[in-house]
């Protein structure tokens, strides 16, 4: 990924204001339009690039088709004292999932503990956003997703049943939250978009050959693969256990039922989800456990380090010197989306991003 | 492994009467000294062999030098309608964790789900044991905790700061549990001291030497080195948040704080875990629940495989398997084990293993 050369920067102002231009033209409320548009560009700065502008021509393909619902009517159900089931009515996943966030930040400061099912929700970006929404309000946040399609296979098999499907736990401390966001896979799947975007060769040990075991290095041919799990077994069993939690448990899309919104722009594709917050003054008051996280993480900070490792990296450091870079220098967007994206914009009759 | 020569088969009934035995004489209630020789010899049956009669020359000597409160005033305090809070009195973690997973089941079923912080406990084998106690009795269980000993560094660091911190998770099907158990080290600390116990070769990528980074394949000389994370820098940054969830939330020990127990037998540990439950009927019916899990898991063992496997494997496979060979043959246990638990069992005033 060193060969920057392709890459166009564009300030976050700018793709942020296409996106909520090119939703509100597809059909949905100006607010619905402008909230999307805000976590997506919170993706493109953290370097979630898989999850950001890139999505848009999908989305709006998506919304066109009527694989969305453009006015959904998302409903929470308290189900008990610390749960509640949210119907995200196939509305768009980044509305479904705010919503489902802010009901189980109110639902720990009652109970102490919140568990939030979602169902019928979608795609609603990197899983690191939503475990911050509790952590920026003094509450851990913990989420889990089944993803869109399935990349991967069960340990030792070849048969795609399993998604990448992403853990992530927030956390505050005395300055950001710290935010730990994996995908179950040994690499998230908008990492090899991004590659494939830009005409990259994939190491090794990504994805394998359903027939022969074989490494695929083309990304241009990860379709036709199998993506491997984090830590072999460990990654294989942690996605299955998490489309339980995320996909079964709500009534929810997992294994054979997940529809590859990839490959099909209409369905709705009963996306699951789950986010727990946690009131963190029921076990320690707030400040002795944001005083400890920092204290942990100076000590881990100024930790020895092996040869040739000239910086200790934790949980989140990527995403917030990602934030700060782009913030300053403007998203970077591959020309060939930049192109995809000016054609979109035409064909919505909405500014091009050169424009902004 | 294969080499199985040095093994001695035990029946499961023999271990477990001398560990009750053993702890007894140690100074255990009768009722304690049963409950964790019942949860040790179920880690032994599952395969869990670093968590069962190998530990308890160790915890004996604990519990003689003064390291457990042989009779701890374990207590609960209820933070709020969903969590609580568990204060070992540094009793044998067995038995703590005992009490928060009855505690998470009790919560759970009023309040949907549960919390519940533990700290001021101690080693308290397998995760696994812990988050099926919820789903045997049909809730989802959740279950990390910080580990005993720190092992890990920070990914790319030399620094022992981490513990293989692990992480589990449990839910109901048609039969039984479907348990996920994993360490966030690339492997359990319990199975290098197997290897060391049989005079066997670990493969490369297991430790490293801090100062050089190369890799350590002397089980022996595991001291000397760091433990690999799980997926590197993703078990690494799982471990660190499991140790602020598990260590920090609950006021107990996580980095620097930690006491290796394997090199001393008198210090409170302070050792923290947490245990969630969830009530499934909130979400789906149960009979649906558990339906949806079989059918997924018949799809899974169903798939097609790459070439060379052959069988799918899911969680709790290896263990149910194990469990089921081990009643029937007995427990292998290493020659050098069985002559440790005879000089014990001398010392105690026991019947040995070949007299039970």
């Amino acid at each position: 990924m060193d060969d920057k050369s392709d890459l166009i920067r564009i300030a976050a102002r700018a793709t942020r204001a296409l996106i909520t231009d090119c939703f509100a033209a597809a059909g949905l409320p100006q607010d619905d339009a402008a909230r999307c548009a805000a976590l997506m560009t919170e993706a493109d700065l953290t370097g979630a690039d898989g999850h950001g502008i890139f999505r848009l021509p999908q989305y709006v393909r998506r919304l066109q088709a009527g694989g969305f619902n453009k006015r959904p009517n998302i409903t929470v159900t308290k189900t008990a004292a610390a749960t509640a089931l949210v119907d995200g009515d196939n509305g768009m996943g980044h509305l479904v999932m705010s919503r489902a966030a802010n009901e189980a930040i109110a639902i720990a400061r009652e109970a102490g503990v919140s568990w939030v099912g979602v169902r019928r929700s979608n795609h609603a970006g990197p899983a690191g956003l939503y475990a911050e929404m509790p952590a920026a309000r003094g509450l851990i946040g913990f989420y889990a997703a089944v993803a869109n399609a399935n990349h991967m296979a069960a340990w030792g098999g070849a048969d795609l049943l399993l998604g990448t499907n992403p853990l992530a736990i927030g956390v505050p401390s005395g300055g950001r939250p710290l935010v730990f966001d994996m995908a179950t896979s040994i690499v998230a799947y908008g990492t090899v978009k991004k590659y494939a975007l830009r005409g990259l060769t994939m190491p090794e040990g990504w994805f394998v050959k359903p027939q022969t075991g074989e490494a695929i290095t083309d990304p241009n041919k990860s379709g036709e693969g199998i993506l491997l799990p984090m830590g072999e077994y460990k990654g294989s069993g942690l996605a299955l256990m998490i489309g339980l939690l995320a996909g079964v448990l709500n009534g929810a899309a997992f294994g054979r039922d997940v529809v590859d919104f990839n490959a099909d722009d209409d369905s709705e594709t009963n996306t699951g989800h789950f986010i727990v917050a946690v009131d963190i003054a029921r076990f320690v008051p707030l400040a002795t456990f944001t005083a400890e996280v920092d204290r942990h993480q100076r000590d881990l900070r100024a930790s020895a380090r092996l040869p040739g490792v000239d910086q200790i990296r934790l949980p989140g450091d990527r995403r917030a010197e990602c934030r700060s870079e782009r913030m300053r220098d403007g998203v970077p967007i591959a020309a060939a989306l930049v192109a995809q994206l000016d054609k979109l914009a035409a064909e919505l009759k909405v500014k091009r991003l050169a424009e902004r």
